[in-house]
């Protein structure tokens, strides 16, 4: 048996929380209305109607009635996928059966908004035997409303230590016949719970980085067949740190995070699609910093790396307050260590097309070489990276294609912004290639 | 069920061990007796009479005596709670019948000892099939002596790869009939031994910091109710190491660290309790620099960053050797990515109190706002950061407050110190505000 | 019961892959034969006829037999294990099938192959139970050619996050009646397919450093009395790279690391063993720069660090951007944090010696102390380190020394070498210190 996907979408890049219901507005749907409106870009993979910890405990009634309107309203023609918040908490059986009857009451309306709803979100989960149980009331919703058992996905908040361990056993608890837990979509990291429940506490008060936590929820996803998301960043005007945020994601095979805002959304959306064009990095004391292309040269002009010739073939090269001769050997090894080149979609796609030609006759390995010349105080340096590519470099290369054919498939309101962005023809090529 | 702690303390900050026995001096108890008798700062959370790594083995049976005699003595006034380690080891069943007969000698003695005992700390723990075994030893020692089964605490030292995978099953093991695992209340990671099972090595010998597994320990604590201890940090004089140390376990929620001198004990308990004046910081090359508070204004004077006013609403900004010409907004946007605020006591008790005012008053969430102006090279420039309050938020912040009143309860001896620090009046609201 | 080991090697170093078959060659064997005649530090300690990703797959056929071939040849002179890598995956039973056959093969062929075969490396393994397949017919291949159960022994490559979660399930399932588990050898992580599997992106295409999958490897070893080893360093030419990652993995507890070329053997071969001479360390920036020894004075003449003598023990000490004015404790203090020292290995026997005569004296814990004349900017500053040492630190610190004695053991073709480097007097202690 492989890892299977039950769900459409193989990437979810956003989960996008807008409140159900917000006293002191005419319309208490207005969020609502207006994040249901959005298109391209804008528009989130996952929009998440949240009846919890965005809408005010008073107005969550009013929430659910307020989704069964708006949803049921607008949610034939909206772009992504729809997964209402329900109420749950692994340690408050009133709380979980509050989240049970929000459900029901969504499924059973007459507008025919849960026709447009793909699933639900699960706050606060514990233990599997706590996933379960939510599972159990999926399942007596769908058979109450006379759904196929399944058709409701599930996705889960992760914000305890407890639901943190639970995902180390879910692919072996997913198969048992008893549960239904394959309807499971989305594991959420939510740091702000879950730092309060692990009793951390930094200098600034901003939350720890968490760097295993959301190694283990990325792990789990790909144990189980789910996808992966970070909880959010609550610095709404920090792009640049929403930015590096989604990059340490990435390599960790998270590639979804939660948005707060459109503009969050946004960015979110563009953030996992390779660059339109190249760019050369070096590494300057744990930074890296982009180079100034010139042509075919790539000009560091920064000071905390120096440059000289000090003799035949004989370099000074200075890193920081570390000063060292090489001579040209040792130079370039030197730089090769510290430069770095991100390939743009059209280099992605060109070297996939090269190492299928290359396999078609009859190489299973090739080097792909990456070369530049880079300029530092005047002084040139001619460097060349290889790396092998075998089958599974190919494959792994593939990652942010697959990711590209995904939205490319499944977000028709964004194809617009992805022809402008990269050119008709590369858009072509990136949606054909490995194919 | 929720998960509960089946102890006192919320928080244990520090975790100091006293050889019970050493050679060579007239009284052989010299180090316990002194060590019995600190109080306030310097006097420990948890004291450990240390009959394992810290005596020579040929002194651990009159170590056993020494513990009888001076916790008799002593026990009752120590501030403190008071957990006599004893030999164990995983792979020797001669060392767990000798940890199990001390256990027994120290609670079946006349003096009354175990009266001011509140639990034992066994080593080199291994599976949690290893843990029950020493239980096991804790439930009969009770039933012999007269104690309430559950009444000896036990506290584990995880020194071992199987023993960092046991707190992965600790939550589904403790509710088991067979066991009386509820009487856990420490792990604590002993990383030299740890160092050693794992075969690490590093160039300076100095021990590895091991960051996966602190993060198991909190989370292993967190998912069964218990309190995670760093280990020792060897290197006593060291003061800015073990400061480090400490804030990056706060930022895993492992909040007690080991201390092996009254002097390490003072900084450990002082670590986690908030400042009692805020800063703001700068961020420079992965290191963060304290800024010089100049009335409302907070001025940069090193030589990493550089600003220059090169135009109308245009500013040269260099960050090490990366300069970037950027306008107002793309200016803001960075320093605010550069700077971070810490909160005092003072401040965080404000912030609380606002939130819960703005709760009352109906509202859900609040930005909070830290606002300042950088001065750097002379040049001002105003930079607000925005952080939004929710219930969530306002839990997570509460976790140094909470920390402060279970320190404020459980140690009047410290009172005084607490007072001078941040003055009655800031004591007095922390101590009450959230309740 | 102890966590054994139940194989010959302590340690390995390195795990050298070379093709089976390559087509286009006058002798498809070449690169086979060549590398089985490797010698000294060019030879691996592990060497691997990869029957896999190495050689493509319509060339699988004639490699096993390429193996029978070469491997019945020269196998008796190799001085490394041989262990071929076979196909296998865990989501296509007619892979493994194949891989079934391919170890049948070689076990059955009249040449005695199999005599010099230590056992053969499973790649793309799945949950536990997929390795108790693999298990299974290494067991059938056994009996079917009269050889003992459990003599041939099994690795695997962990390149899926299932079998990232198998780790820790390892030490349960080894002692189990129904597999043979106890044939485990060597855990190798597989970061190509593995960051395949966890569809992690980086934006210049090169691998994440995916930290929590090799801790997690190495604590997998380590629970279960096996050997972890890292994954291929792809990028042959950045020998610096090469051994930063080495350093990264052995503060891990993962001795060992896939080599592609004889260039990496030799550093890999190297790298684990203590330097032939000591040197100090300062860090910067979170760099750390050798110091310029001078005869007992170590000199500093980079430009990050600068130390001034501004008053009657008063002291600048600038790093970086950020400069503080210090009294004399205060500079040593924050000097002492910023230094470190590298022990040789004549150093560590040294300091074992020293230790073990401590211990006979009747002495169970002594202070180490590394103390140097520090010179930055012509300023002299005398900084001593301590370290306890107890008998738990002896044995951590034992780790090169182990690692050594199992090398100098395993290895005669290595003797002459590790004789030119650090003096035949050195070696003779170094193997027999601690035993």
């Amino acid at each position: 048996m492989s890892t299977d996907r039950h769900y459409a979408r193989e990437f979810v890049r956003t989960f996008f929380t807008s409140p159900t219901a917000v006293q002191g507005e005419d319309d208490s749907a207005k969020m609502l209305r207006s994040a249901a409106q959005l298109r391209g870009m804008q528009a989130p993979d996952v929009w998440v109607p949240d009846n919890e910890d965005a809408t005010a405990p008073s107005m969550r009634e009013e929430g659910i009635e307020n989704i069964i309107e708006v949803v049921a309203e607008h949610g034939a023609d909206f772009p992504g996928e729809i997964h209402p918040r329900v109420v749950w908490h692994r340690e408050d059986p009133a709380t979980r059966y509050q989240g049970f009857q929000q459900m029901l009451r969504v499924a059973r309306s007459d507008t025919g908004a849960i026709e447009h709803i793909d699933g639900f979100v699960i706050p606060e989960v514990g233990d599997v035997d706590d996933w379960k149980k939510a599972d159990e009331f999926f399942t007596i919703v769908e058979e109450e409303c006379g759904l196929a058992v399944g058709s409701l996905s599930m996705s889960v908040i992760v914000e305890s230590g407890e639901a943190e361990l639970a995902m180390g056993d879910l692919r072996t608890e997913m198969g048992k016949p008893s549960n239904n837990l394959e309807r499971l979509f989305l594991l959420v990291d939510g740091e702000v719970d879950y730092t309060k429940d692990m009793r951390a506490m930094t200098p600034t008060g901003e939350l720890p980085p968490w760097p295993e936590l959301r190694h283990n929820t990325s792990r789990g996803a790909s144990a189980a067949g789910l996808i992966a998301v970070d909880g959010p960043y609550d610095d709404i005007r920090d792009v640049a740190g929403y930015r590096e945020r989604m990059e340490d994601n990435r390599a960790k095979g998270m590639t979804g995070i939660w948005s707060l805002t459109p503009g969050q959304v946004v960015e979110a959306n563009k953030a996992p699609l390779p660059p339109e064009s190249g760019r050369w990095l070096l590494e300057v004391g744990g930074e890296e910093v982009a180079l100034d292309a010139d042509g075919d040269e790539q000009v560091y002009d920064g000071d905390e790396v120096g440059l000289d010739v000090v003799g035949d073939g004989e370099y000074a090269l200075r890193v920081g307050g570390d000063e060292r001769v090489l001579d040209e050997d040792e130079l370039e090894e030197r730089l090769l260590d510290m430069t770095a080149y991100v390939p743009s979609l059209d280099d992605i796609v060109d070297s996939m097309e090269e190492f299928e030609a290359a396999k078609e006759a009859g190489r299973g390995a090739i080097a792909m070489t990456q070369a530049t010349t880079l300029v530092i105080d005047g002084v040139s340096v001619d460097v060349s990276k290889d790396r092998m590519w075998d089958e599974a470099t190919y494959q792994a290369a593939q990652t942010p294609i697959t990711l590209f054919q995904d939205v490319y498939e499944h977000r028709p309101d964004q194809h617009e912004d992805l022809e402008e962005t990269y050119g008709a023809d590369v858009v072509e090529r990136a949606t054909t290639v490995g194919n």
